[in-house]
């Protein structure tokens, strides 16, 4: 099975976490009119279970299309939220909600580099797809105690394009 | 009074917070060998007071060198961290802890650009400072209630070159 990426949008991602981006936000002028602020972009739901959040920077080596997916993850006590620091784009892969994932349920979207995503809670998704070249994220999630990632493969493959 | 800005580094910005950055830390290679996780690279204290973690972006106008400082502002209820996103140096200045902030107690770093910050709770800073041209910063800090942001003079203005 083929599936072919599409465009990243805030509309388009919304049945899995947000975009994050400033298109479409309205910004407050701050600083004495010296920036602007795009404010509270994305919900950051990671202080369940004793949880609290983290700041890290993935290094994500580039995965051309077209990739073949076979395996996706899910955080049952967070949600986790990349945010590219080359402006490259990246492939965003996630499957509908459900106990597994599955093929049919599958989405791609390609962000444009100015595009970050936040994957809510329980929400499948493929671990990171750098596109082009070896390039930088800026990762906010969860640390703290309990089992928050769980693997599923698909029930059948399906190469992005 | 004039101050020349120093290289910024996790060393010398001990006394304000953390440099968000990969150098200097050591990665978990995660995604099957397929990316690095440099991991947990600022404490994120946000939640005194009812606080609760924000993502936002700021889109920030430059402000090149020679610049004047006169004021600057704390955060008493949170840390605040900045990120570039268009990896453009940009200017940090601080001041060292005290009632208020002072010439003498002011810190001046650059950025390489591939460097974020994290100010620590009450830790006297300026706001955002872009220096080549507008760019955006993604920023984690604080929503809830309460008053978080202190604004004083400096004693004596400070340019800093």
């Amino acid at each position: 099975m083929r599936l072919k990426a599409a465009a990243l949008s805030a509309q388009a991602f919304a049945d899995f976490g947000e975009v994050i981006e400033t298109a479409g936000h309205s910004p407050q002028w701050i600083n004495e009119g010296t920036s602007q602020r795009f404010d509270d972009l994305s919900p950051v739901d990671v202080l369940a279970a004793g949880g609290r959040p983290l700041i890290s920077i993935f290094r994500a080596s580039p995965r051309p299309l077209p990739f073949e997916v076979r395996l996706l993850e899910r955080h049952p006590l967070s949600s986790q939220c990349f945010v590219p620091l080359d402006r490259l784009p990246f492939l965003v892969v996630v499957a509908l909600a459900g106990p597994r994932p599955t093929a049919s349920g599958l989405r791609a979207f390609v962000s444009t580099g100015g595009q970050g995503v936040s994957y809510r809670r329980n929400t499948w998704h493929h671990a990171l797809l750098a596109l082009e070249r070896s390039c930088d994220f800026l990762v906010i999630d969860r640390g703290g105690p309990g089992a928050n990632c769980e693997q599923l493969p698909l029930d059948a493959a399906v190469t992005i394009t």
